[in-house]
């Protein structure tokens, strides 16, 4: 969480009265000072109009990073408001996944304007790159990559990394052959502490990992976060080097990714965009889908109340618990849910294991249940229901709590199983399956107990 | 989400059959060409015997990493089979930062006899780290670092690298003062591209990040993603250099708090440890106390539909309605909380635009609860209960889902103006609290219509 006193530019006051006053050259010696990112930030928090002022104030190189890092609701008004030449150039500027991950955000007529103002070369690369899915190695992976031949000497890999213009990644310098297939892999570190006249070939670890290019961006996460790389090569189905993914995208791979988990844990479609990003009728669309199930699935509830209709009528106390059997039950099944996805994520949790999960899941539900049992005969006994009537409760919960958390726990794991992501399964989903489950359970208690 | 066919060692069968069989040189052939993360997911794949037996083959460096790479049930079980003397050797050997995470997560008793154990050095080194506070940078930061000084020359500086044995990391190299403070940073490509006899000096950039010692580790993934670095030095107050941070570290971070932060969402308090590793008592107390707490809340509900009693004796079919209104106003809480608290971790939304979110979310509330609202009259006269009760259905709707909207989307953004962490604000307390609340509504609505 970012708080105020950590954000590393001017009191805004500051800077809007410098652009009040037109101090422009005092305000851009400030800004030299602040890092692109702050920057960015710093323009999500004034008006339009001094926002675009203080960007056309940046320098052509510092206002490319600073229109990669923005995000939302300032990235579209600067898009809007900054002239298309100067949007190219600066376009021009990004490394190319970087531009071109921002120009897929665009409306397509946009984005086809801004690619045609782009320089040539820079366009066909940028095109290329968006040839490649969304959401693949593809498209996140640079193409500046620097690629020894395993002939050279150490002392010729110098001259050649010296003659170089600009490479994004120098950590891991990759071998291939004549046909750009990959063939090895030479650490920075490893070039360093060699003699200048001993070969690449000599050095270069042929036991080199690799992502195909139509990898999907989990894929490529996982296989970063797993083995630790900072830098991963990505190859064409013939082993052609094609580019590297570095270690910062996947970070944003990392946090798109959560936010889907996190979304559609609570019970919606991602959003897949910042959220002042998307429209009130893009947000309508990615819940009201299911809202409208839930809202179906939990008529069912209401079936079951009318099915025990007499019995209500019989014993009207049974009614002051509906809401505290189903809430019980579907906070229970929130709680195992959130854990249980997570787990299975993390791989902790897959179907070999799903016996040991469910055995923990309902030893919890069974204590908890237990727990809250005894502060339902409590509550019972408050608003004078009677023993009777108390008793049910106090059966009911414990079952139901049990009930829930085994939904919550089986159903991720088989649809993870059967390659369904198992986020899909929501808090609110399960809470609306037991819902009714939970009310036919307390309603037969009932009718056994008190014999109505 | 990653399933059996990625993973990258042979099938459990064929190292049990050479287990079995006492083929351990086959096997061990076999384990190097395995990477050790992989062998830590195929120990945690065997029977707890077999694993250990694995285990014991291999070399002592390549066991140092698949332990540090090991989580959970077979990591405990290493502990509990493997000889304290390995254990111990087998630490020395790790990067200390990852050895004070493993000491740290073992019961005192077992990370003293294994400190104890260790090399002097390491042992020092890592006690040092380990008196740092649990999630800061002190606790995270390696001190495997390379420090120049400024007066050197570029072939000095070569000479010095070639005689270091060992580094974690030279992405970076920091420029220390006599006292050791940091002053300055020089790229390794910087170094590279630059003639022998430039000073250090003349190459090394004075503008250099680094988080303070006792930075949490939060804030310290904040940085790293917010700047993209793939290293940050670690001062003392004095400005002292004392280690780096790698971003393979704050990957890990990042999957620590986003699992504390999925798992508050669910309505239960962060685990802090894989699945399997804590108890089934450990789970029930993260969770009993939001469960007893929300469902002491939810006998509010239960307190207004008592309330209302002579009004559902009058008009049974408003009593059908009870869960489908809860249910409708937890699952609409639910999907905005979502949002709601991601785009405030992701510093989207905060106190000076909630008058904005507010208004978008009341707005997609409007619009989902007239659908709802449309399809609960439906189902109200399906059920026979007359014009007057689906009216009552269908105006409630609308107003308890722009209620619980406003609901999720105030208490967060408050809760992190305050500095109280907003994930606190789970779905299931929405829920709980939209409940009471919905029900009044409903009901009142049902008195002024009905006439009752």
């Amino acid at each position: 969480m970012m708080d105020d006193a950590t954000l590393n530019f001017p009191p805004i006051e500051e800077i809007e009265q410098l652009v009040a006053e037109g101090r422009l050259t005092e305000l851009q010696a400030q800004l030299e000072r602040i890092h692109p990112a702050d920057i960015a930030l710093l323009l999500d928090e004034l008006e339009t109009e001094t926002a675009v002022t203080v960007f056309e104030l940046l320098s052509i190189e510092i206002a490319s990073e600073v229109l990669d890092e923005t995000g939302g609701q300032i990235r579209q008004e600067l898009v809007e408001k900054v002239d298309d030449e100067r949007l190219a150039d600066l376009l021009d500027e990004l490394p190319m996944d970087d531009a071109a991950e921002f120009l897929e955000d665009l409306p397509d007529e946009i984005s086809d304007r801004l690619i045609g103002l782009m320089e040539p070369e820079e366009a066909a690369e940028v095109q290329e790159l968006l040839a490649y899915e969304e959401e693949t190695a593809g498209r996140l992976m640079t193409r500046d990559v620097v690629a020894l031949r395993r002939q050279w000497t150490i002392s010729e890999t110098f001259d050649y990394l010296r003659s170089l213009e600009d490479a994004e990644t120098l950590h891991y310098l990759y071998v291939v052959d004549r046909d750009n297939k990959l063939i090895g892999v030479v650490p920075l570190r490893t070039l360093i502490l060699s003699q200048p006249d001993q070969t690449i070939e000599s050095l270069m670890s042929t036991d080199v990992a690799s992502v195909p290019v139509t990898a999907d961006q989990e894929e490529l996460a996982e296989f970063v976060t797993r083995y630790d790389y900072f830098v991963v090569p990505v190859v064409s189905p013939n082993n052609e080097l094609l580019g590297v993914v570095t270690v910062d995208d996947v970070l944003d791979i990392f946090e798109e990714e959560v936010t889907e988990d996190i979304q559609r844990l609570g019970g919606s479609e991602p959003l897949d965009q910042p959220y002042f990003a998307v429209s009130v009728f893009q947000i309508v669309r990615k819940r009201i889908g299911w809202l409208l199930l839930l809202f179906v699935a939990s008529t069912l509830s209401g079936e079951v109340i009318r099915l025990f209709q007499n019995e209500l009528d019989l014993v009207v106390a049974l009614g002051f618990f509906i809401t505290l059997i189903t809430g019980t039950g579907g906070n229970a099944g929130s709680q195992t849910v959130a854990t249980i996805i997570r787990a299975i994520t993390l791989d902790e949790v897959r179907l070999s294991n799903l016996g040991a999960a469910w055995w923990r899941e309902v030893s919890v539900g069974l204590l908890l249940g237990l727990a809250m049992g005894a502060v339902g005969i409590v509550r019972a006994l408050l608003w004078n229901t009677g023993y009777e009537v108390a008793l049910v409760v106090a059966l009911t919960l414990p079952i139901i709590v049990i009930w829930s958390t085994t939904v919550a726990t089986v159903i991720p794991i088989v649809a993870d199983r059967y390659r369904i992501d198992p986020t899909v399964i929501s808090g609110p989903m399960i809470a609306t399956i037991v819902d009714a489950t939970g009310l036919l359970i307390y309603f037969s208690l009932a009718k056994l107990i008190l014999g109505i």
